[in-house]
């Protein structure tokens, strides 16, 4: 197909997908002629993903680029894998401010009650101790009791995670199950919380005859 | 304190204070002389508050603007202020691409089942959707089976959430602590689901002794 189609059928402008192709998220097309170039399947489904990862995963196009060539390596060992989609937070904290200590603490505290084995590495590590840092510094301390809660859910997920990665068939595909399910998980998870959100408030908080939750 | 100081204190640039005065997010300081403005503890807590929101929870400079303005606005009833915090998702997904109906589909089915109530407008709803869209593009039918414990750990993270807000005192602070614990808490998520994805990953599957999975 032309680039034309491919930019109808993924919903990627024509521009969006040269400069995709330029930056290496996306395979050039095969030259049929001196003024044109092929497309196939494999482009759309390319396409698909770049902007899953982007539009829904909020990854920059470097971010995307990384996880990316996780997928596309073959070479690579599936730890390293997991690592770079360990490092797909689409936001990474400043260090600036993190100074207390106090999250780095808490979060020591929370991995060694429930016996987890995590590197020093793991991106999860320095933005859930900002996160803490920041609800400290805020003075908001009832928010940090909520931090059991949210290490029991993220436990139950990932504990699936791993599961479907495991029954993936093959290397590429649980490569593939590992970079898609992380980035698009935090998404997944944070449109369901909203709507969550709005379903335990009107319990909590019935609405009043003039308000409107919505 | 001079703007010097406050920039120290808050671990954030001389310009990029007078940035987010000039955008509104922060307050003017006290004009004391012709070529002084002084500043004191509320603009630093101020400052720490939008750090946060754009750094950790990866919100725009507008994003960060609207859920502050709710803050601000004692006027605004107390479900528009709830609202504002869920359209507070750092990435909006576009609605190119989602034209398969699937997802729609499926949140409603898993909406039902659970007899959740939920405003059509709620913005969780385009975004789960979207992913449950892309699952399915990508030929990932096994992701779309981990919705339900999703569903489970978005609930029991909202519940705890939502009763924080019941027990914090007063109007303010109730409406603070559903837009700080609203940003910050998916980053929260976030950080701990990578945490717990890289312990499940090492009894899934061992890691060989070359093998690195950090």
């Amino acid at each position: 197909m032309k680039i034309s189609e491919l930019s109808s059928r993924s919903g990627v402008p024509v521009a969006t997908v040269k400069f995709y192709v330029r930056e290496g998220l996306v395979a050039s097309g095969e030259r049929t002629s001196a003024n044109q170039v092929q497309y196939d399947e494999t482009h759309v489904a390319r396409l698909r993903l770049v902007r899953a990862f982007i539009d829904v995963g909020g990854l920059s196009v470097a971010g995307a680029k990384a996880v990316l060539a996780a997928i596309d390596d073959e070479s690579l060992p599936f730890g390293v894998a997991v690592g770079v989609a360990a490092h797909s937070l689409p936001v990474l904290p400043a260090s600036e401010g993190a100074t207390t200590g106090r999250g780095k603490r808490d979060l020591e505290a929370l991995i060694a009650e429930r016996g987890w084995i995590v590197d020093e590495t793991n991106a999860g590590r320095a933005l859930t101790a900002r996160v803490i840092d920041d609800y400290a510094a805020l003075g908001r301390e009832d928010l940090i009791t909520s931090l059991a809660t949210y290490a029991d859910a993220a436990e139950a997920v990932a504990k699936v995670d791993i599961q479907l990665v495991a029954e993936a068939a093959g290397r590429a595909d649980q490569t593939a199950t590992v970079v898609i399910g992380t980035v698009l998980g935090d998404a997944l998870f944070a449109g369901l919380r909203r709507i969550a959100h709005e379903n335990a408030a009107r319990s909590q908080f019935p609405v009043p005859p003039e308000g409107d939750i919505s």
